[in-house]
């Protein structure tokens, strides 16, 4: 689309993936039928079934609990709400930054958590507190009816099923870095 | 190891990790021989594998290009020394920040960049700027001899076959989520 064009054909986007055509054509028929014969995919169309597919058709809130570092760089981080995740509230313990505002939101209390994440419907949370207390941010969120949660703690969490959860390890993308040196392979 | 354990099943493995006892088996073949019949793993054996295998058994000296918001924050994190990750030098072009120090690592001016990281020996890079910039850096550090890159910039990197490239995109974690909330599936 930036680059002005309507259509792409599976090959184009094989290219510029790495993937092979037939990879392309398969993964996106698991999700419906997208294209059209001797055109290719319509840019347009495959851009709003993919947001579909991802979920990222529509506005999402969120919360981050914890404003230490990682949670700063996270709440200035532009991408987020590009891509339609609004983060409308902040939470911590330290008195410090309670009240304060970073990007525009508002840190509350942790103690507020679940009050306020019912009062405005908030539907996921990222976690950037110590891995010691995740489990227990993890345990309000989910008490307060959160629906999935981004952890970055380094630690393994325990929740519910219907509760979806994706655990980011920073390290682990050092590591995969590590294995494709070390193996002089191209990971991607 | 921690719980005081000196061998574990596949099958425990399996529960701990959400796949079946045979993946976990054929996940492991795949690298070597790491089981004994009738005991499963031993864990100090099956860790240190696992470290070989993903170049984790070893010190890698990493740079940090970009000491804004997600680069101090990444400067910060424990994790990555734990995995044997050391971070021995920051570069920025901001004259505010060059010169000074975070967490006891260098900031020096991305102008250096080239001669510190040939002198320091320092193998891998993680990509922090902003994405207008991070095909320069990326430029920078594979001119200077780097072997990998993790970029944290929300931009294809174009670099040579011989680099090892991670490219980590936050926003990635939060659409994950929405895929597995809005797909009513637990995604991990």
């Amino acid at each position: 689309m930036r680059a002005g064009r309507a259509t792409v054909s599976s090959s184009q986007l094989a290219t510029l993936f790495g993937f092979t055509d037939a990879q392309v054509r398969k993964d996106l028929a698991y999700f419906g039928h997208f294209g059209h014969p001797g055109i290719g995919y319509r840019c347009d169309e495959l851009i709003a079934e993919i947001r579909r597919i991802l979920g990222t058709d529509r506005q999402w809130t969120v919360t981050m609990v914890g404003v230490g570092n990682m949670g700063r760089a996270l709440l200035r981080y532009k991408g987020f709400s590009a891509q339609g995740f609004r983060i409308v509230a902040a939470f911590d313990r330290d008195p410090r930054v309670i009240g304060s505002q970073i990007e525009g939101i508002p840190v509350f209390d942790i103690a507020q958590l679940g009050d306020i994440v019912r009062q405005q419907h908030i539907q996921l949370g990222m976690i950037t507190v110590p891995a010691a207390d995740a489990q227990q941010a993890a345990d309000q969120l989910v008490a307060a009816g959160i629906t999935g949660i981004v952890n970055f703690a380094p630690v393994a969490l325990s929740l519910p099923e219907h509760v979806g959860l994706v655990g980011v390890d920073l390290t682990t993308e050092l590591e995969q870095l590590a294995f494709s040196v070390a193996n002089r392979t191209r990971s991607r």
